[in-house]
């Protein structure tokens, strides 16, 4: 039996489709979401992104549970691993001539999960230490905010803004002043378009309604005093290199 | 006589608010405009960024016409720009106890106006070229997609489900699989995280209104052909290193 | 030949996919778009919304072109229309144990579609007037914001806090304040979640760029001498009834 | 003293800088949040709206608890309509030349702390009942969506696509097909532009993280075990009028 190409991109699709509806659970703990065509794509459709460990022991932060912390790891940060393979691999297997709205709203969960991958990954990196500053990063930020004070009331301000919704707080190195700037940052989707993130604060209501309820202010106060600047350093002097 | 602390703060507010009414003109062109009190408040305040001349001849385009160029550059680049500085200066000037809206709103206009200005300055940058890509990026591209078309074809379209609405596509060197990758950006708050831009497409409809009306695709076929595959090298190369 | 229940939920996949692959054309003019299955579907997901014609002759409005106004019909409006019909048909025919941002993607997709159909046929049909407003309009719009001046300087600085990004100006009836009030909405996925619209001005690019470039604040003006206040108040003694 | 008209601008505009300072206190509960100069101001921008106690008793409803509920009302809900206040009230004091991003940055506030007030009353609205539909409301249903089964399989996975970030699942009557619909929608800002919202089931992290932690498919579940159909089948009957 011959497949005509069109005939052979629907076997793709539907191959695609029914793994899906085998696989796909995105409640899942461990393992990564598979379907059964990826391994013949191209990398960039082949899904095959790895959930990191948590970097830290999550019984030994300040003022932020155990259980806090393994059901944003688990949830929310491997969920989204897992939905951004399913998602790259949905659009290697989309036929040449899907409708763009097809694409389009593929790709923009691809930037959601994507994003949601690195932030994630960025904000745990960025947990786990004694909450003092020192080094290159005070430098830096000094350099361009004048005081730490300074600068940590507008991150802190930036953040209480996103309280009851969700968003990122971002301290990233911005190559247009060569130093460092703080961002706000709603969901998923927004982020600093050229620049290099350094400190990151969740501000989505999962990493603290557990622990703090409505109460984000004290979420802040416990976020400060875990931040890991070892990290913090060793990406400031990576950007600066 | 003496100021409180508080009616010290109020008086920079209303320094602040006096020279915006004085000084702020969207629409005016060239130079940059500044607040009286920009100067004394610390470089991430200060609001100086200056816009860039268009680096290549507008006339000489294929298929964008100079009109739509200089409009672009002049209007939309240059007005974000100038918003930019703006934007800073009044969030220098902010009282320490500002609610977080209003924060926020600010930090918000702030993130809009920088990435409009970082990603047309990458738009207009990757353009003025021959549109043959060769080099680095064409092995990047391959290793990822497998082709040059399969790529193309998924950047196009992205492109084309931005269509009559505003947005970006941008391929960015990903450090999560030391490759590059095709991302759909949906107005300027939206970008990747974690991940560095290589080539840009503006899609927002001034990019092409005045030149293509309603065809999206026409723009698109033009924009193949100008790119500067020179200079999406050189940030290939760059973020290799 | 038997199907068991997940086969057959496979073969409406396919079908949709297929019937999707060979009608689902965007650029196409007039007609509907349709899948072959539809037809058997709920009403809800029938996809079965026709395009309405402009309801005024495209070549008598003052400072609006007509090649503008056709191609701001047959384009944007109406593709949103037939995309819609898609979007629609595609959700009906997903497995029922889709993966949800599956189910997300496709219901965002017809959220901006269903505004947008909405809210243009809205802004068309409160054009082909003369501009000058009198009766219920105006005794609403003085009740809440002292005169016509100071809800128009708003609704027009409202408008121009748009230019050259998407989005639309929404006056409505709100029934908290029984009265009415202007929004701000930024693209088609904004509204206000609990009002009636009596007055609509589009603000995407696709509105003026062809006849105005970056100016938008001249294409305001166009629209204010065509508003069809016949219409808004006709919508308006509508909501009061 | 004679006051040229930019003076008294200003004045007003410090006035009103002040009186933000002194009163705005978003975390505060109770009372209604002023400014000093509101009560001079067109009704549009006098800010007054008053939050409304809970239309049930919050010890009462199965699988929400009344901490969370209460949270939900005095932090979430009563916050946005105290933040409207502040900011309709800082609208009606920008000088008549502020810049369009001042304007549209308020406007955006305006319009996201409206829908949240709008859609926080008809979600409290509609809890507090036995979760047992009938008349009009499954009569619309069952029209569109042929059972109450397949549209609350799709309200329910709408709701899943939403879970770990912020949103709303609506039930509107659309006026284009006289019948209901259900609608996605992402964050205060989005809604549905044409219908009115008959069951609205809010999906942002604080309806259920203190409960559920994200387990936001046990949070669907009590949902539905409260629904006050009733008032959902008033709002229907109201708008088939």
């Amino acid at each position: 039996m011959e497949l005509t190409r069109r005939e052979a991109i629907i076997t793709l699709i539907v191959g695609a489709t029914v793994a899906a509806l085998v696989d796909a659970d995105p409640a899942a703990e461990g393992g990564t979401t598979t379907m059964a065509n990826a391994t013949t794509l191209p990398p960039a459709y082949r899904g095959n992104h790895e959930p990191k460990p948590l970097p830290f022991d999550p019984a030994k932060l300040r003022g932020l549970s155990e259980k806090l912390l393994r059901s944003h790891h688990e949830n929310n940060y491997t969920g989204a691993v897992k939905r951004l393979n399913l998602i790259q691999q949905q659009l290697g297997q989309l036929p040449k001539d899907a409708a763009p709205y097809q694409v389009g709203s593929l790709k923009r969960e691809e930037l959601i999960a994507t994003n949601s991958m690195a932030l994630h990954e960025l904000y745990f990196g960025n947990l786990g230490g004694d909450g003092k500053a020192s080094g290159t990063i005070t430098d830096l930020v000094k350099a361009q905010y004048g005081s730490m004070e300074t600068w940590e009331q507008e991150f802190r301000q930036t953040g209480l803004s996103l309280a009851g919704g969700p968003g990122w707080v971002i301290l990233a190195f911005d190559p247009h002043v060569q130093g460092v700037h703080t961002y706000w940052s709603w969901d998923h989707t927004h982020s600093v378009a050229s620049g290099t993130p350094l400190l990151i604060m969740d501000m989505y209501e999962h990493s603290y309604a557990m622990d703090y309820g409505a109460n984000a202010k004290g979420y802040i106060d416990a976020f400060f005093q875990n931040v890991q600047w070892d990290e913090v350093n060793r990406r400031a002097e990576r950007v600066r290199q």
